[in-house]
């Protein structure tokens, strides 16, 4: 069991990672909280609960009232947002409840909201059972829903009491899923931990096949990179821009392809390809350290194959609320273990990065 | 021009109340601000843009982009924050942009509201039209929205940058509107400022003429004893409990009438008529204190007549989410100028002082 320390200006709380957390979850909530509140709602995904939902239960003398929220994108609404804060006003649900957010990172970013926006705000748990949720989502306090017009544009800053990222219940999480995840964990390692990108490169065989030491090994690591970060910039004005190393490709993908084709992690594995093209060329990275980060990502794949038009790809880009008349901020690796951002990209350098990796991406297709 | 500090621990700012703020906004929030942000929202209502629109956009190089919210407790909805959000994003706003809450208290608790979620929050302020938003709700940063099970079911606490109370606006609030504001003073007074109260009970025509000189006198009043109430329990675990002196009856007249028949400050006056009545049989104030304030709250009215059953109002304050299992919790005068909270009130206590409250009600009809 690794424990992890997340201190921000406005909260600070524990992110527990091991194997077990699910069976002994109300003592550890009564810890966390000084006691058990009353009413515990939990927010969750009718697959995870069918899995998981009778070892969640075990520890609670009374059960939680509990909140399905339908899996998909889609779901990750205001609609959504609306029918599960009646609910909760129904069941009776008061200022001293307790929501726990059970599921990936989609029912954690609507849990978070819920519990930042009901009554003005409850107490919220993460108990996040995925892969990527537990490295990355879970930690820092961003929640919230998509709109028509775009992704996360609504939200708030919330952190939770705690985290308990019980790694035995990424047992029953799809191959793909993990793998997608693990994009995530090399991001992280390339941008802060020189020594997690050494152990995914060693270990790659233990941690596909689960093995519990090495999944907590990668797991902690991840969520301590992630809360060093966000404990020295909790809003996102500076240093926590790195933490989107592949992101801004990653998301003009995931616009392009409509949210379909790719999973979050693979269009940021993708995303990573592209920037550490940049990287090379601007000579941020050595040839060595390129060859080396590239057949990083690629030995978690596969990622999807892709048939878009670069030109498609950077009109994406620039269509993000992040980057405003055309992207010019860009995350690039600075060797193995450091990161920083450029404010300088230019439209031809971004053109032939994304060239680069359609290249590859067209010619690789899935196993 | 009065200014009232407003310092908690998650935000320090300026309340200013005076005449002829609006048409110098631009630079007001640019010193604010320390920048006009390159887009301004307003939310507003139709009537009060019609009356104020002109004199609003005077000062700005750019108009604001406008949103409208319908008005009218029923638009108080995630429909209508849903659209208005939609409205922002259509619009091309940013985390770099600014809502300004240009109304009455409904479009203040939207207009917070929304600022508060918007890309997980950007900078607000509130511009408030009525008295009673002047006095009491543009103040403290609790923003929301209802749902169909309750008032005020969802929202966040979301302090503005500034707040700026204009005056001459209260020019074209209605008369019944202005009475009703009045007993947020009246209850600000009783519960913390003796020299407020007998102000109040001096200048009645004065300040029922919207004399400039007298109106900055209760409003600034009203709000000094608000921020500082708010400065030492931002949250409401204590002291912010007297606040709602009126305020359980009042919440259960409301309730009972369908929130069709009374303005919230109507409400609130006959809600202090009942806590005053309880006051005086605890000994909390004398008969002699009990007949002045209780002449006050009627030197301000007429209140709307009522004709209810004691029985129903009780009921009805029972099922309020802050009395959850019938009211104990309630607060009362403690002589003039100071109040406190009781934790042991009884049900024939509370229907006694209903009962008093509703006789008067019968046979005072409205003018």
């Amino acid at each position: 069991m690794q424990t992890i320390r997340v201190e921000t200006p406005s909260a600070k709380y524990d992110v527990l990672a091991g194997s077990g957390l699910i069976q002994t979850l109300a003592p550890r909530i009564e810890r966390i909280a000084g006691r058990l509140p009353r009413r515990v709602f939990v927010i969750t995904s009718g697959p995870i609960w069918a899995l998981w939902g009778e070892a969640f239960q075990a520890s609670f003398p009374d059960s939680p009232i509990v909140l399905f929220l339908e899996p998909g994108e889609k779901y990750k609404s205001l609609a959504s947002v609306e029918k599960l804060l009646r609910e909760m006003a129904r069941a009776g649900g008061d200022r001293g409840s307790l929501l726990i957010a059970f599921g990936g990172g989609i029912v954690g970013d609507v849990g978070g909201f819920l519990a930042g926006i009901y009554m003005r705000g409850i107490a919220y748990i993460q108990v996040p059972t995925t892969f990527l949720a537990q490295v990355d989502s879970s930690v820092g306090g961003k929640t919230g829903v998509n709109l028509p017009e775009g992704k996360n544009l609504v939200g708030c800053f919330n952190h939770p009491l705690g985290v308990l990222a019980d790694i035995a219940v990424l047992g029953t999480l799809p191959k793909r899923e993990l793998r997608a995840g693990l994009m995530e964990s090399i991001k992280a390692g390339i941008i802060r931990d020189r020594a997690l990108v050494r152990f995914l490169e060693e270990n790659a065989d233990a941690i596909l096949a689960r093995d519990p030491n090495a999944l907590e090994k990668v797991i902690s690591a991840s969520i301590r990179i992630k809360a060093g970060v966000v404990n020295r910039d909790e809003r996102e004005n500076g240093l926590r821009m790195i933490l989107n190393l592949g992101h801004t490709v990653g998301h003009a993908l995931e616009q392009a392809t409509g949210y379909k084709l790719l999973l979050h992690g693979e269009a940021v594995g993708w995303g990573m390809i592209a920037a550490l093209s940049i990287a090379r060329k601007r000579g941020a990275i050595t040839a060595g350290q390129f060859e080396r980060l590239e057949n990083l990502v690629h030995m978690y794949g596969p990622l999807p194959p892709l048939q878009l038009k670069a030109k498609k790809v950077v009109a994406a880009a620039g269509s993000d609320k992040k980057n405003v008349g055309g992207v010019k901020r860009f995350v690039l690796p600075i060797g193995i273990g450091d990161a920083g951002v450029i404010e300088d990209l230019t439209p031809p350098e971004l053109e032939a990065a994304v060239s680069y990796m359609l290249a590859q991406a067209a010619e690789r297709p899935a196993k």
